[in-house]
Formats: structure tokens, C-alpha cells, sequence
């Protein structure tokens, strides 16, 4: 290691991002530019095509490891892959192994149709019913890939979600956040996991926002009633 | 008539407002006071508890009337019943009567526990195949019944959405949503009335910032990217 990395203002050091489609090679980039040490995490290690979209983001600190790998090995890991398949994929893992580990959710679930997967509730609290002693927090799910890592893109604040049971999960999310550039004062903490549905479901209106505006880079921001501030 | 309602910009003259709860009430008084006629309708025209509340808002310009009196005498059907009754209330009025007539839809349903009680599509599109020959715009329901009258009440400008097959509808909307003191650059058109969906289905991130800020009063800002601007 010979630089040193000023803008982490976390005490993580690794992250394990399951998940190296777009999403999960995006975060990774952004969070080893930060200085974090990150285990991109598939289930076809092995597979030339992995590989050669993981190199792509290889580094002294991005190594592509099997996904069960990028669990044991990392202090927080990130949900990265298909809403679809997470529960499967993680299930594929292990209980044992997510157990008090903090888990990002950044997923969500479509089905063909671009209908939700989770109608009725949620994938986050899908997952945590299914991995009771994860630390499971939803954030993320609301914005495009891009803006995910570059929230000072647009003209003006906006405003990022979280949700989940744990306080201190959620403290440590918020040091990752802030690595990414979202400031304080733009993360709102809804609650616990039954309101990651309200994120989820934000995916609907996500998209008839991109179609009208042409454009996937957009945030939004939740703007307060002017008595009260 | 003594006054001239110096902040009407549209042309519509007379308004028939479907339901006298709080949001019902609240739209009627507010496009009263922009000088426009308003019939506000009721199941239950002759109940004392009904005329008791359709009091507040009479004047010259709100009338208490039966619901199908409320469609056949206006310009503008205003939906603003319960969303889980809305098809039953409107079909009881009957098709033919809403043929052709503008209806402005603001309802969201929700079952006892708080779900959308149309999880897999939308109200609104409901509405429009059950009455095909209406002109169906979803608007208003991503905002409390306060906001929805008082655009400025907030720290800054905020975003409201319209989804509906019919162009002249919506601009007809538009003009009424202006007189509600929605400036033009407030208004996003999502498209066809099946992006009705992402606006209903809104309402779990709404009710979960609601708690989280302890106000329902708050609105949501599109914040594009700052290069397209």
C-alpha cells in the first residue's frame, strides 16, 4: 500500500460485493477509490467472461473471489446481485456465514414484465426473514447505478433511504454512503425493514420519471414544509 | 356574482367533486376559492353528518349534490371517493355518464394493513378499462390533502405527476392544477395511464418519510442531472 487513503472516514476495511454485473462493479470501483479493500464476489469465479469484466476493476484493492469467499472474508457485504435470485444465491452461501455480519441490500426484484417481484412486500424483508441474524439494511434501490457513486451529479441535493433493524448496521452504512459522497444530510432513515417496501416500490415511479426525462440519472429529494425548518 | 376570480386561467367552469371526505372538501374549497363552480357529490346527500361537513365549504360557488347529479352537471369529474370503492361508486353512477368527461383521479386504495390494495397494476388503470370511454388523469395522489392546495408551503420546489392516455385531458388538468397554484414547471407527464402505477405505488415511500420526519406536509423534488440543465 502506498498511498494513503484520506476520504475513508470509515473503520471498514473490507467489503464483500456479491454480484459483478454493473451494480456490483460500479460500487466497487467507487469504494476502492475510497480506499477500501473489496472481495467482488461471483458465483462463476472461473468463468472467462467474469473475469474479463472483473479485470476491469482489478487492482491492489478489487480482487474477484467466489461468492462464498466474499462473505467470510469481508467485514460488511453488499447485496449486489439479482432481485430475482438474491434469497437463492444467499441461501446458497449459508445462513451460518451472513450471521452478524452487515448486509447492504442494494437489489430489487422484476420479473419479465418489469412488474415487482416482491408485489405484496419486499425483497429486504424477504431476506431478513430468511437470515434472521443478519444486519440487513435496504439504501440505494432508488437511484440509477451512477448516481449511486456520484450524488453531487445533479443540479442540486437529494435524498438517500435507509431501512433496517439495526442501528449500528445502519451507522456503518452510513460510513460507506458518506465514501461515496452522499452527505449527511442527505441520508433519511425510514425506520426498520417493513420500509424498505416503500423503496422498493419507488421502482415503479423511478421508471415512468427515466422514460418521461430520457434519462436514468435523475435523483430525488424529499423537500420538508418550510414552517418546520 | 360580485367578484372576479382574477386567478382562474382555465376554462372550465363547473367541477364535480366525487366525495366529501377531507381530500374531497379540501379540493373543493380550494377551486372555489379560484372561482371556479363546484358540485360536491355524495352517496348520501341528505345525511346530516354529510351536509354538516359539505356546510364548511358552501357558498355560492360548492353545492351539495347526489354523485350522479355531481357527474352530469360538470365540466370535470373530480375521484376523490375511498380507492378500495371507487369502481363500485363509479359504476353505480354508470359508464355513459362518464363518457367522454374528463376524470380526474386522486384516489390510492388501501386494505386494513396498510397494502395497496391494487399491488399488481394501479387504480387508475382500473378506472380506464372499466370505463374505457373516459378520459382518466392520475394526479395529486403522491401528496397529502394540504399540499395538494398549497404547492408553496414547502422549503422549495417540489414535483407533481400526470399519467393518462388523453392529451387534451391532461392539459385541461394542467390548467387545474395551476389554479391549485402548481406552477407549469411542477408538473411531470409520466405518459400513458399505466404510469399511474408508479404514482400509487409511491405511497409506501410517502407513509414511511412521513414517519420518519413526523409530517405528511412534505413534497418530492425530481432533481435532474446537472449537465441536461
Amino acid at each position: 500500500m502506498t498511498t494513503t487513503p484520506r476520504t475513508v472516514r470509515t473503520t471498514v476495511k473490507t467489503l464483500g460485493i456479491l454480484g459483478t454485473g454493473t451494480v456490483g462493479r460500479t460500487l466497487a470501483r467507487a469504494w476502492a477509490k475510497a480506499g477500501h479493500t473489496v472481495l467482488l464476489g461471483s458465483r462463476r469465479p472461473g468463468d472467462p467472461e467474469v473475469r474479463a469484466l472483473a479485470a476491469r476493476e482489478a487492482g491492489e484493492r478489487v480482487t474477484l473471489v467466489d461468492s462464498a469467499a466474499a462473505v467470510t472474508g469481508a467485514d460488511v457485504v453488499v447485496n449486489a446481485t439479482p432481485g430475482t435470485v438474491s434469497v437463492e444465491l444467499l441461501s446458497a452461501i449459508g445462513e451460518a456465514a451472513l450471521a452478524d455480519r452487515v448486509l447492504l441490500d442494494v437489489a430489487v426484484g422484476f420479473t419479465e414484465d418489469f412488474s415487482l417481484s416482491h408485489p405484496g412486500e419486499s425483497l429486504g424483508e424477504e431476506i431478513q426473514r430468511t437470515f434472521p441474524r443478519a444486519r440487513v439494511v435496504k439504501t440505494l434501490c432508488t437511484v440509477d447505478r451512477n448516481l449511486m457513486v456520484a450524488p453531487d451529479s445533479l443540479e442540486g441535493p437529494s435524498t438517500l433511504f435507509l431501512s433496517g433493524e439495526d442501528t449500528g448496521a445502519k451507522e456503518t452504512v452510513r460510513g460507506l454512503l458518506r465514501d461515496l459522497g452522499w452527505p449527511d444530510g442527505s441520508l433519511l432513515d425510514l425506520g426498520g425493514i417493513g420500509t424498505a417496501r416503500g423503496q422498493e416500490h419507488f421502482s415503479l415511479l423511478f421508471m415512468g420519471v427515466a422514460e418521461a426525462l430520457g434519462d436514468y440519472g435523475f435523483g430525488i429529494r424529499v423537500v420538508p414544509p418550510a414552517a418546520t425548518r
